[in-house]
């Protein structure tokens, strides 16, 4: 008898007829005897439609009104599983995220929990009903309602099933596991069984859009096994855990790309202490997550400095860098939206050199320049040319033997 | 410089382009230096098509479930008529049941509210803001979502308003008042300046559908101005108010008809103490509201008891009748659909013979059958044969000269 917290994503819960299977999956559990936390997503469209019809009004909607419109979508999707699963007969009852409540900050939008209260959930489990939870949606300390940015139903399981002590929070979606790479760039792409919460974290902050990364950092935070598996079959997907001893002989477990990133390049920066402070600080008020750095050795006190935002915060930021770039006397600015970032990413990879020249020489192979790279203790990341970013993927899958399963033969 | 709170219903927020009208009307009064209160229905259509989702689900869905899924419709256009206002450079913040909150009982899809928090909104008013309120919707002492029945969003306006000591209550709706009968009935109807809560109360409890009844009887309790008006002109609607001495000069105000009543009878029931109460208690439980009810001399010690229930729950209605006509030994029960009840209104009839004689004369004159009459002090009901509703309609409201403005002329 465990305690088990479920996420079904939009794709899930799209229509009334996927809704009544989710309740049959669900209920299956609960007959063995585990209690049972449900937490969705709005139907597949839902939030996208709500947004439009904000910007049909106004093109900044506020976002706290924004954050209201956006979760009745969960709101309505949580009150119809709890139908179904009292159609077949069992108790359910749906709880929002005011009613748990689900604490975070004011920041609408992209709000982080900071608590979770269980009382009102384990009062439910207690009387044998199953929970059903809206994702995505919590409530601030004045009372308004917040939303966790995109994908953040998964970090409402997460959240949940950390303060609950679930046994397992298993995230049900349209795909069975986390692969190697994308399935529909290389088709030699293959599901892990297991991958550690660090190599996920690169997987998702690199646009894997299996698990939002906020919940991936939750669950190594407390330690709670994730199983990102398919709603539509029975067989089991990935798991995603602490490292193991086993995943520390792979040197490279996963090929990632990014194409939602554009570049900035500032010419001719006076290269003086303070100077990456000043030129990135406008930048931090509209929170633009500003990812790769690169600063070139100075010459006659003058540096480029280059970096990448999200590509949707791309014309923003450039009006931002181009201001402070006035300010500090630098050259110009330069941008280039065509870009995508290529990674590699293995747990094994911080006891074990040459594989980043192995990614280097692989891509000059293929005569795919590289415009920057940065690396980490389990991942080393390369900025092409967008227009490359399929082959660079391809041939970086197979030369780490990817499609064999593990890759553990030297190098 | 007075505050004011504003209802507009489904069909006045249908859309975008409607919303934006909305904001525009709102703004003028603010601009005029009013504060703003301002209720919202769902955009029409939105609740029934959320309803037929749960029962695509569940014939039956859970009432609790309901009342999360339909308290979404509100949700949305509070959000999106706040954004509409602010594109226009104003201040304005969305307030939902639970955020203000509205305290209900737990009778959830006719809940009934029994206090209004005034300090949240009085503090957006303070800081210069339009309050757009969500109606329909209040909160439980457990923190469950409830919802106020059909036409919900008017009592939520008046509740507000009489909280908030309001100056008037304005529910802007998709007919430009009160007639004196249904203007789709009888060409001939006219407006009406002003109705009183009373003769209101009578018109909303007959089908009117212009306000809700709760609605009507919170603003008498409280005396509250109601003012009933085209969301779509400038022009002056009804107002519903507090009787005037001028209004009891007048006999009979309105013609209101109900297609929405079913009528049931007993055969030969044991004529002893006790049995009505016997026969209505399996009602009250599911809450079916019994209307008129005639009970015929006795004879023999056997009795036929007639009595009206609603359409919708006729045959939940014949049902426990059946059982509890067997129980108590009656003869047989009869049921008949096909009925209308058709009433004249009027304060000033309580001092005046005559009406009721006026009206069975004037239908006898079309040869309509009267199958039951009810009266009270300032209105009396016939039930007819359902075809002849028009008719009935037509030639009442010409009996009593209403087409010509106030009838005051003695009969």
């Amino acid at each position: 008898m465990a305690l088990i917290v479920q996420k079904y994503g939009g794709t899930s819960v799209g229509n009334i007829e996927k809704i009544r299977n989710v309740a049959q999956r669900v209920l299956k559990y609960h007959e063995e005897g585990h209690k049972m936390v449900v937490v969705l997503s709005a139907m597949a469209g839902q939030t996208d439609g709500l947004v439009r019809l904000a910007h049909e009004i106004s093109p900044q909607p506020d976002p706290r009104e924004l954050d209201v419109l956006m979760s009745t979508g969960e709101q309505v999707t949580v009150a119809l599983l709890a139908i179904a699963v009292q159609s077949l007969g069992y108790e359910a009852r749906s709880l929002l995220g005011f009613q748990i409540p689900i604490h975070t900050d004011q920041l609408y939008g992209k709000a982080r929990i900071y608590e979770v209260d269980t009382e009102r959930i384990m009062r439910e489990l207690e009387r044998n009903r199953i929970v059903t939870v809206a994702g995505f949606q919590g409530l601030d300390e004045d009372g308004n309602i917040t939303t966790l940015g995109r994908g953040g139903s998964d970090t409402t399981a997460v959240a949940l099933a950390a303060s609950l002590e679930a046994d397992v929070c298993e995230i049900f979606t349209d795909v069975n596991g986390v692969y190697t790479t994308d399935p529909n760039v290389c088709p030699k792409a293959r599901k892990m069984d297991f991958i550690s919460y660090d190599e996920m974290l690169e997987m998702a902050s690199l646009g894997a859009k299996v698990l939002q990364i906020r919940a991936v950092e939750f669950a190594k935070k407390f330690n709670v096994p994730i199983h990102v598996r398919s709603t539509f079959t029975e067989e089991r997907g990935t798991m995603v855990v602490a490292e193991t001893k086993d995943m520390e002989k792979v040197r490279v477990s996963a090929i990632a790309y990014n194409k939602n990133e554009a570049r900035i390049t500032i010419k001719k920066v006076p290269d003086r202490p303070g100077i990456a402070a000043r030129i990135f600080e406008p930048m931090s008020k509209p929170e633009i997550v500003v990812d790769m750095i690169v600063q070139n050795t100075s010459e006659d006190g003058l540096t480029d400095l280059t970096f990448t935002v999200p590509r949707a915060e791309f014309h923003q930021a450039m009006k931002l860098v181009g201001e402070v770039a006035k300010e500090i006397g630098a050259e110009s600015v330069l941008g280039d939206e065509s870009i995508a970032k290529v990674s590699i990413i293995g747990v094994g990879m911080r006891s074990h050199a040459g594989v980043a020249q192995k990614m280097f020489r692989t891509l000059a192979n293929e005569n795919v320049n590289i415009l920057m790279i940065s690396t980490s203790e389990i991942k080393v990341s390369c900025v092409i040319d967008e227009k490359y970013t399929e082959l660079a993927v391809r041939v970086l899958h197979e030369a780490f033997g990817l499609e064999d399963g593990p890759a553990r033969e030297e190098w």
